[in-house]
C-alpha cells in the first residue's frame, strides 16, 4: 500500500492575510500615483490642469458625492461623456465606493441608450451637455421609476446645442464630496470594476463585465507590451467608452503619465497636442491613422519626440503603416475584443524585420501577433473540433482566447456567457490562421467570410490589395447574393479627395495583385458608413449589396 | 423596514472558468518568451549559447528528469549554485512540476547547509563540484534517510578543486527528461513556488515561502519599476540565491531578455560583459559599487550604451554615487528584504531633482523611497501602538510592508510567522523614518541602533559621514559598551589601498561634518567580516568592540 500523503508544509499555516494578500485594483496605482508625484500634472483639458493631488482628490470627491446619493455596492453609474476629466475621474470614483463602472457609446440611438440604461439598471447617468439630444428620448423611454439621476457636465470647452437634463451640475455634485473620502480595497477582485456594453450589429447590445484583477492585469499589460517608461505623455483619441480606453484610463495612472484630453478627434488638435504637450502615445482604430496622414500640410506641425500609435480593430495598410513612419509615428499593432478588455494580443516586432522591404514590414506587422504577458493564450481552432489549425499561415478556424484578461461574462445573460465559454476557450468569432512563426493573422469575422463558388474569399484580404491603390482613401468588401456564384465580393470605395478611379481600373488593379477568384465583380463608390468607433458598418453595406 | 438587497447581478452566473482565470504564475512567462522569440539568446555562459528555445527545453528536461525520480507537487528542490546556466533552469523546471525551488546561500557553513536541507525537507539537491567542501561535510551531518539525492554540476568554466557528490552529473540528469515535458500551472496561485532561508544573525534560518502569485508580481514589478523595455541584457552579478535574484529571474523572461551568467563577481569579468555583451542592467550591494569604482584603469572598458545598476542591502554613499556616473552608469535604489520577495521599494527619481547639486542628488537617492506599483503599502511606524510617525524625516519608527509581495509566511514556524505579520503588517525590523514627501529614509536595523546617553544614534547615518573620508574603503559602526555613557559608537574601517588615515583623523573629520555626540569615540583599522550577500557581519563587529 502506497504510504498516505501527508499534507504539503508549504500549504500549512501559510496563508493570506492582511499583511500579505491585496485584492488587485487598478485604484491602488492611483493612490501610490498621487502621493509619490502629487504635484505632476496628471490631465489636461484646453487651458485647465489637474495636477495627479488634484485628480485624486476629484476622484475623492465623485466616490463621497455618488455615496451620498446612496450609491454603494454593486451599484451601476453610468456615463455618456467625451474624452474629458470627468470621464477619466468615474474610472476611480465609481469603483473606489464598489459600484460599476458603465461607459455608454454617445454616438448610440435612443432606444439602444434606453436599453443598456435600462439592463444596466444605472442608478445615475453622469452625462454631456452635447449628447442631451439622444438622453433626453432615451430617458423619455424608460419607465419613470426604473430612469437614473442624472447628472450633467456643463464642460466650458463646449459651446455647441444641447441642454442640462437633470438638476445638478457635475463640478456642483463633486463639491457635496470630501476630497478625502475614504474608500475601500474590492472585498474579491473578482468583483465587477466595469461593463461595457458590445455594438452588435444585430439584437440587443451584450454587457460585458469587467472585474478589478483583469483591469489591474491589462494595465500592467499595456505598460510592459507598449514599453512605457514613467511619464507617458498620452493624447486621448481612442474614446474612453471603449474598452474603458483599452484599459490605458489605468495603465496611464500606473505610470504617472499625462492624460491630454480630447472632446473631437480632429487632425489639427491631434497634431497641436503631439506639438504642444510632448505627447508620447496615442492609440485608435486606422481610420485616425487615415486622418493624421491626410491632414493638410498647413495643419501639421513637427514635433522632436518619438510617438507610438496603438492601433487596433482593422490590421493597418502598409501603405498607412509608410505614411505614418513618415510622419514620424511608430504603430504598433494590437489587438482584441470588448471581452479581451481591449487588446490582448500585439504584434511583437523583432529586430530582423528591421531590413525587410517596406512591403515586407507592412505585411508582418498587419498581423495580429502573440499574446500579452498577461493572457495565458490566444490560438487558432477549428470550432467544431476545437482542435488547433495546422500553423501553416494558411489554414482558417476561430481565434480563442485564455486568462486573466477574458471579461467574467455577459450581465445577465447566462446562455450567451456559457456559448462564449464553451470548451474553456473564449469564442471571438474572428476567423484567422497560425503562422509558423506562432503569430495570428485575422482573416474576417465569421460572417464577413464570402463564400462564391464554393470557396472561402477573406473580405479582409480583398480589401488589403484595394488599399494599395492609391486613389483609394477607405474600403470595405461584402458578400453579393449571386446566382451563378452563391456569392461574388463587392466592394464599396471612398476615394481621396482629388483622385479618381473606375469600377474597371479597380478590378483590374485586383486582378494583377491577387487570384482572380476573389477579385470584386462589382465596385461601387461611395462614402462609407461607420460606427462610433470607425469601424466599418458591413451590415449596412450587405444591404446595400443585395439591392444592387 | 429597510427592503431586503439582493444579490448584485454582476456577482451572478460570472464566475471563473478555464477560459477567464488563469492562476498567476512566472511560468506562463517563459511559454509566452520561448514561443515569440525562440531564435533569440536567453542565456550567455563563457562562449556557452542558449536560444529561448533551447532554454525553454532545458527547463522542461529537468521537469522530466526531476518527475522521473519521483518529485511532484509539493516536494523540495534544493540547489547550491552559482550564477550559471543550470541556476536559471531550476527557476522553470522545478515549479513546473509544482516542486518547491530552496536557493542555497553557497557561503554558508556545512551545519547551516545541514540545517537548510533537513529543515527544508529537499528530497534532491543539485549542487556544484565548486562547493563539494560545504556539501559534502553537510550531508554527512544529516541522518541517512534524510539527506537529499545529489545531483552535481561539473561545470566546464570551473576548473578548481571539488568532487562529484553523486552519482550523476547534471548534463547526464537532463537527458533523462524529455524536452517537451508536460507541465502544468499551479492549481492555485497561492502554492509556493521557492524557499528562501534568510541569513538571521542568531539562531536557525528561518525559511520564507513565496508564491506563484507573488513572483509573477515582483517579476513584473521590478519591470515597471527599471521601466525595462524588451530584451534587456542582465548581468548576473546579484546571486540568484538571494531572493531568487530579486525576481529578475523571472522578469527577464517576461521580458524576453537575455542573461549573462556569472561564476565569480569580479571586475574585470563585468567590464567585459557590459563591453562585450551590451549589458543594460545589473543589480547588487554596494560592495559591487565600490568593486567596481575601484578597478584600476588597465582593467576597465568603455560602453556605449546605458547601464542601470539597482543597489540595495545599504543606501549608497554620496561618494560612490558620484564615482558610478562618472563610470557612465545610473545607480536606480531599491529596498526589500528576503520576506518581500527582494526589492519592494524604489527611490523613484523625480526630474526637479536632476538640477540638485550632486551631494543633494546622493542624499535623495540614499532614500528607500516609496513602493512598488505591486506592493499595496509601504509606512514607518511606531511598532508599540501601530501609528504612522509623523511625516517629518525625524521621528524613527519601524518600516512596515502590506501586499502581494510580501510572503507566504515562515515554513514549519507559526509563532514566528504570526509575530511578522501582527497587526496586519510585516514587520520589518528597520527602523526608518518618513520624510514629508512620502519617501521612506532606513535609520539602521533596530539591533544596529547605538543608544548613547540617552541619546538615539544611526550607525547608518555615521557610516555615511565617515564614507566621505577620501581613504575610507568600506566602514561599519556599532555600539560598544560603555560605562559612562551606555554605548558609544565604534568604528570600524578599511582603507583603500596605499591610503593612510589615523584614529585621531577620523574622528576629526567626524566632528567637522555631524553632532559631536554621534562621532565615534573608537576607531579600528581592519577588514570589515562579509556575509556572502556583501553585508557586513555587525554582530562579528559587536562581538569585537566589546573585547577592546
Amino acid at each position: 500500500m502506497a504510504p498516505r500523503r501527508r499534507k504539503s508544509p508549504f500549504e500549512q499555516d501559510l496563508g493570506p492575510n492582511a499583511a500579505n494578500y491585496t485584492p488587485l485594483t487598478p485604484l491602488t496605482f492611483l493612490t501610490r500615483t498621487a502621493a509619490v508625484y502629487p504635484d505632476r500634472t496628471a490631465v489636461i483639458h484646453g487651458e485647465r490642469r489637474y495636477t495627479w493631488r488634484q485628480f485624486n482628490e476629484r476622484c475623492h470627491r465623485l466616490a463621497g458625492a455618488l455615496s451620498a446619493r446612496g450609491i454603494g455596492q454593486g451599484d451601476t453609474v453610468a456615463v455618456l461623456l467625451p474624452n474629458i476629466p470627468p470621464m477619466l475621474e468615474a474610472h476611480y470614483g465609481v469603483p473606489m465606493i464598489g459600484a460599476v463602472l458603465n461607459t455608454i457609446n454617445y454616438r448610440l440611438d435612443p432606444d439602444t441608450v434606453a436599453f443598456i440604461l435600462g439592463h444596466g439598471e444605472a442608478k445615475i447617468l453622469i452625462t454631456d451637455r452635447e449628447f442631451s439630444a439622444i438622453v433626453k428620448p432615451a430617458l423619455q423611454k424608460m419607465p419613470k421609476r426604473k430612469r437614473p439621476l442624472v447628472i450633467d457636465v456643463d464642460d466650458p470647452l463646449y459651446t455647441g446645442p444641447g441642454e442640462r437634463l437633470g438638476l445638478t451640475e457635475y463640478e456642483a455634485f463633486l463639491s457635496e464630496g470630501a476630497p478625502d473620502h475614504g474608500w475601500t480595497l474590492p472585498a474579491d477582485e473578482w468583483r465587477a470594476i466595469s461593463l461595457n456594453y458590445t455594438s452588435g450589429t444585430t439584437g440587443n447590445p451584450k454587457g460585458v463585465v469587467y472585474h478589478h484583477r483583469g483591469a489591474y492585469l491589462n494595465a500592467v499589460g499595456n505598460a510592459l507590451v507598449c514599453q512605457m517608461p514613467n511619464h507617458p505623455v498620452y493624447l486621448w483619441t481612442l474614446p474612453m467608452f471603449h474598452c474603458n480606453g483599452w484599459c490605458f484610463t489605468w495603465t496611464n495612472t500606473a505610470m504617472a503619465g499625462v492624460n491630454v484630453c480630447l472632446r473631437r478627434v480632429e487632425p489639427k488638435a491631434i497634431f497641436d497636442a503631439i506639438a504642444d504637450h510632448g505627447v508620447t502615445y496615442l492609440c485608435g482604430a486606422p481610420i485616425v491613422m487615415n486622418m493624421l496622414i491626410n491632414t493638410p500640410a498647413n495643419q501639421r506641425r513637427g514635433f522632436p519626440q518619438k510617438v507610438t500609435f496603438n492601433t487596433a480593430a482593422a490590421p493597418p495598410p502598409p501603405s498607412v503603416l509608410q505614411a505614418m513612419e513618415a510622419l514620424g509615428i511608430e504603430v504598433t499593432h494590437l489587438y482584441g475584443l470588448t471581452e479581451t478588455y481591449g487588446p490582448a494580443t500585439v504584434c511583437a516586432w523583432k529586430e530582423e524585420w528591421d531590413d525587410l522591404p517596406a512591403s515586407d514590414k507592412a505585411a508582418q506587422k498587419a498581423r495580429q501577433g502573440v499574446r500579452y504577458q498577461v493572457l495565458e493564450g490566444v490560438t487558432v481552432m477549428d470550432p467544431s473540433t476545437m482542435r488547433p489549425v495546422p500553423a501553416d499561415g494558411v489554414t482558417m478556424g476561430e481565434v480563442f482566447f485564455r486568462g486573466n484578461i477574458v471579461m467574467k461574462g455577459y450581465l445577465k445573460n447566462k446562455s450567451a456567457t456559457d456559448e462564449a465559454f464553451a470548451g474553456g476557450w473564449f469564442h471571438s468569432g474572428d476567423l484567422g490562421v497560425m503562422h509558423p512563426d506562432g503569430y495570428i493573422a485575422l482573416k474576417d469575422r465569421s460572417k464577413d467570410i464570402i463564400i462564391s463558388g464554393g470557396e472561402n474569399i477573406s473580405s479582409l484580404e480583398v480589401e488589403q490589395v484595394i488599399y494599395r491603390h492609391p486613389a483609394v482613401f477607405d474600403a470595405a468588401v461584402v458578400a453579393r447574393p449571386d446566382e451563378k456564384w452563391g456569392e461574388t465580393p463587392c466592394a464599396f470605395i471612398e476615394l481621396k479627395p482629388g483622385t479618381a478611379a473606375s469600377e474597371r481600373e479597380i478590378i483590374q488593379f485586383c486582378r494583377e495583385h491577387m487570384a482572380h477568384f476573389k477579385c470584386p465583380r462589382t465596385v461601387v463608390f461611395e462614402a462609407l458608413p461607420k460606427t462610433s468607433t470607425g469601424k466599418i458598418q458591413k451590415f449596412v453595406l450587405r444591404d446595400r449589396a443585395k439591392a444592387l
